[in-house]
């Protein structure tokens, strides 16, 4: 194997031609062997960049080049080129490669990656510096079609337009992000592809021109002809008019043809627009045929039991079952029709389903304008993407009190897709946003009745919450019925402690409570359903009948749901023994979601554990100086 | 007056075009003799806008129409013409009408605003409903061209061009939005503005073909260019490629030709993009000549003492002056060169400072571009636009632990900017991040200081925030010097309490503690300097010796510092009467930041009181059920 002596960039340079296209299929048989035979991933569009790849460390020089990859969707190839072919089995495996990009993982991985629309803003920042110090380095960032439909990629684009630095963004265009794109540009990008005009025009006209009479009026329309299309060739696009000089289109898969161009724009003194088309799946016919499907391989271990449905399922079906009987919902995704559930909505209600692309902040002020006019907008977007909407959530839907629902799933610990994708800064980032209700269900049938409570909730905006993944198998009994605003639930009473715990930590908080029992220690436990607001009275007289009191929740301790309970106790002057568990102040990598739990010590025996020594611990209780106290 | 008779936009429809034109050169004056002349405010923009109001309101039918206003800063016009000429001249002051926009203000207020880039997204939002529920109504999003650089806006564009609903968006194009535009697409805006070719081309060209001798390749030269015009005429705009019917430009304040537009525009069934040419500062010729100085005006009282520089100037001439020994820095902001005191960087150090336009999102990862190869960037953006950029900071900065400093001004009670525009949210959102550290100065001359820290600290992101106006008035004395990550200032001493003040609130503290004494009661006041990482070490030991403790902070209370002193406590084990003080749970308005503090609890007299009921109150503490408690 060819790929075997590439151990860096640097070995492509000796390859022939002909080799760099062997080199290309050994990558591509080894990203199907290993990704869609063993580890499971995102493999199509990493089959459709695997020549963009190849041409890229050919033409230029990693790491002194920097190269960016948009979102890391795409830079398996990458990764097999540069020093780590001999771990790429042990990709998004515990303890191995990440699925994206990691400064930490190699010098080649110049930016971190993992949520779109980065790379060229990135990029820019690097060929500012380079600039500045007076140091030669190409710099280019490599951003799928998907991508560029976020906001901050054109904000991107607008500002390298005017600095006018050496800077070339490769558009890795397979006509479809995860989903297939919607909008605007997407169109405006396959009229491109398809239409031969630009060239076939320019060659034509110059040979009529040819066999023209001379004249003054002809000369004159002549000129203004070539004007004309000039025009037409040059400034027709986009990124033209923002200041780049586009190349393309060109073949993603013709290796000849990308090196050809790299080695041609390379030497262009100022913003380059490269637009490479490429085939999402390229190689591998069932995902050519079906991208969409096959975004990512997921494996199914033979003989494995039936998993519970998930949570992102039981809300799709929900939320479609709902909309039959309330016409006022309507669903809103950010390109994450298939992940959030909503494909069912989608063809069931087409005309109330409403794909932005990724455009997170449109997404959910689009979804504040249709609150004013009384509907009930779903905004149906990942814990971790919301954060890119925070602002819109603030200004456009929390100071203005619009009904909006905001569904997050992936909240909690993401798994396998890592430290960009974990939703755990939710509860501080919404919880002290006035006019906001958020809640989070202990299993997917506690799911279907807050959505019917989120949709009934006329006051303002209402936030849900809800891990990745299969739900932990309760029968989805009765119909969806709204639950009580700000009201936990009482699942079992114990003198000793009471243990108040929110969303995916109830389960293991009822373990805990067994296992205490075990130990002659009497839990209550609370299934506090409501982060804001919180059922205070419950957690007062609870806590204050027990004596100690412990709050688990799997987002971040700092601002999180403990917090909130601690600012609860401390305004009514309660003083007790209490444990906050959550996430600690540190960056979680990938690793199945059972074992980021427990590094964060979100297990029922630590919880257990904790609650123990809680009630065994000496308290520092303050002598109070002064006062009545 | 004309202005007197308009009490709604329905009474525009009776008035001649020559009456229209008096209408506008009355309100013109109206503004004029108003903010300019008594409340202050943003004026030039407002100026611009006249005929555009007037135009609109004329055309459709407000409130059945639904015309949303972007940012705001354009709409005294809709103001005066919307029933609210009365309260007109309480703008801005406390109780009185909104500098921007609120739905409450008046049903012809369809949208919120405040920040930048919201409108075309929430127009949409309407359009869809409208759609939706088979109502009839006409959407339009009125936009500057600075708001236009947002990203946000672009999704919503892509997002419009695809759903094709009918929706009119104006690009309110007066050539910059506070400071002049920069990017790319100001550029071209400026290249649509002055070239005649679009359509003097057209005309040229078909008066040639009438002349033109007949012949085969003549025809299809003859339809050849008619297609490249066309391209030329239709196809070259952006919008035009998104999707949007191109239509302009169209003088801004030719009522004739902007009422004609509209009404035609008004039946197109689809998206429209009309680009309205407008002057900043119209009829006022001070703001025409320097629209930028004369954004908005600030009404000095005679005979008032000349106030402290204000903590962003102490900023900018601080970093201007670290800047000339240190050429890792660089500065950016997003369009806010002046606000932010940058002014004097941008002269002194024009290749090193960086303005991106109304891009926070961009600006961000840009700056962690830059650190990226070794530089300082210093982003200066206001704390509630810094929500923008939430996301970039977790992803591109907090997670890739890159120096990058966040410079956030405006941190706290905006003052008379209002409910859009304070900053509260910030200590929440970004404590829960891992890597960050976070500080706020206590005066403008510690800003020095920490402004110093921040550069010389290379380990990751590090973030300060202060408020707008005015410092305290402190000499600012002695070189920049670094202060020690994480510890805090003990000011006073004292055995009966420990006061703990973020930022703003240490003044207001050191107050409170000297009205305490006069009750006998001695604190110790903490100057606590770090939000994170805290000084636990002096925050326990003192509020052990004290046995009582108070913080106090000018940020939202659910999650702010008062919260993590909370989480270090519980952590420890340490139970001590506590009271936390900061901004309570609701929208604040707009207000002198005095009044707003004073509303908040959180002037001397109210830390005082709280202190004083602290020391006073009977604890409410817990016996300790079972275990060694």
């Amino acid at each position: 194997m060819l790929l075997e002596r590439v151990d860096s960039p640097e070995d492509l340079k000796a390859l022939s031609l002909r080799e760099l296209e062997q080199l290309a299929a050994e990558i591509r048989q080894t990203i199907l062997d290993i990704i869609v035979g063993k580890t499971g991933g995102h493999f199509a569009s990493n089959l459709g960049s695997v020549e963009l790849a190849i041409a890229l460390h050919y033409v230029f020089n990693s790491p002194q080049d920097k190269i960016v990859w948009d979102v890391g969707h795409q830079a398996y190839p990458h990764k097999l080129i540069t020093g780590r072919r001999d771990r790429f089995h042990t990709i998004r495996q515990p303890g191995g490669l990440s699925g994206f990009l990691q400064r930490e993982e190699s010098p080649h991985d110049h930016f971190g990656a993992g949520h779109a629309s980065t790379s060229i803003s990135a990029a820019l920042g690097m060929a500012v510096a380079g600039r500045l110090k007076g140091e030669r380095f190409h710099t280019v960032a490599v951003i799928g079609d998907g991508a560029l439909t976020g906001g901050m990629a054109y904000e991107a684009l607008n500002n390298a337009g005017s600095l006018q630095v050496p800077l070339i963004v490769v558009l890795n265009d397979n006509e479809m992000s995860i989903a297939p794109n919607v909008g605007a540009l997407p169109k405006y990008l396959s009229r491109i592809r398809t239409d031969e005009r630009y060239t076939q025009a320019k060659i034509e006209v110059e040979r009529l021109l040819h066999r023209m009479p001379q004249g003054d009026w002809l000369l004159e329309l002549g000129k203004r002809m070539k004007d004309g299309l000039k025009e037409v060739v040059y400034h027709t696009m986009i990124w033209e008019e923002l200041g780049f000089t586009y190349v393309g289109p060109v073949d993603g898969h013709n290796l000849r043809d990308l090196i050809e161009t790299l080695q041609q724009v390379r030497e262009i003194d100022g913003p380059v627009f490269v637009h490479a088309v490429t085939v999402k799946g390229k190689g591998y016919e069932p995902a050519e045929n079906d991208p969409f499907k096959h975004h990512a391989a997921s494996i199914k271990i033979p003989g494995a039991p039936p998993s519970p449905p998930k949570y992102q399922d039981v809300f799709g079906e929900t939320l479609t079952a709902l909309a039959r009987e309330d016409e006022r919902i309507v669903a809103i995704t950010a390109a994450m029709p298939d992940g959030t559930g909503l494909l069912p909505f989608a063809k069931e209600h087409p005309k109330r389903f409403f794909d932005v692309g990724i455009a997170e902040q449109h997404a959910v002020t689009f979804a504040a304008g249709l609150a004013t006019q009384g509907l009930r907008p779903v905004a149906a977007i990942y814990s971790t993407f919301l954060q890119r909407a925070f602002d819109q959530v603030v200004h456009d839907v929390c100071i203005q009190k619009l009904p909006v629902v905001l569904a997050m799933d992936r909240a909690g610990f993401a798994g396998e897709d890592g430290r960009t994708h974990h939703g755990l800064f939710d509860i501080a980032y919404l919880r002290c946003l006035p006019n906001m209700v958020l809640m989070a269900p202990k299993d997917e049938n506690e799911l279907r009745h807050m959505l019917k409570t989120a949709i009934l909730y006329e006051d303002g905006p209402i936030a849900l919450r809800y891990p990745r993944g299969a739900g932990v198998g309760v029968p989805l009994t009765g119909e969806p019925h709204p639950l009580p605003i700000g009201r936990g639930e009482v699942l079992r009473e114990g003198d000793d402690i009471t243990i108040v715990a929110l969303g995916t930590m109830v389960l293991p908080a009822e373990r805990a409570a067994d296992i205490l029992a075990e130990q002659g220690i009497h839990a209550t436990v609370i299934n506090a359903r409501f982060v804001k607001p919180l059922d205070e009275e419950l957690i007062l007289s609870s806590a204050q009948r027990t004596g100690h009191l412990l709050t688990v929740e799997e987002a971040m301790l700092a601002g999180g749901f403990g917090s909130a309970v601690l600012e609860l106790l401390a305004r009514e002057g309660l003083r007790l023994p209490v444990t906050t568990l959550g996430v600690p102040d540190r960056i979680f990598d990938h690793a199945p979601q059972g074992v980021l739990r427990k590094q964060a010590g979100l297990d029922a025996e630590t919880i257990a554990a904790r609650a123990a020594a809680l009630l065994g611990a000496r308290p520092a209780d303050v002598p109070v100086a002064g006062g009545g106290a």
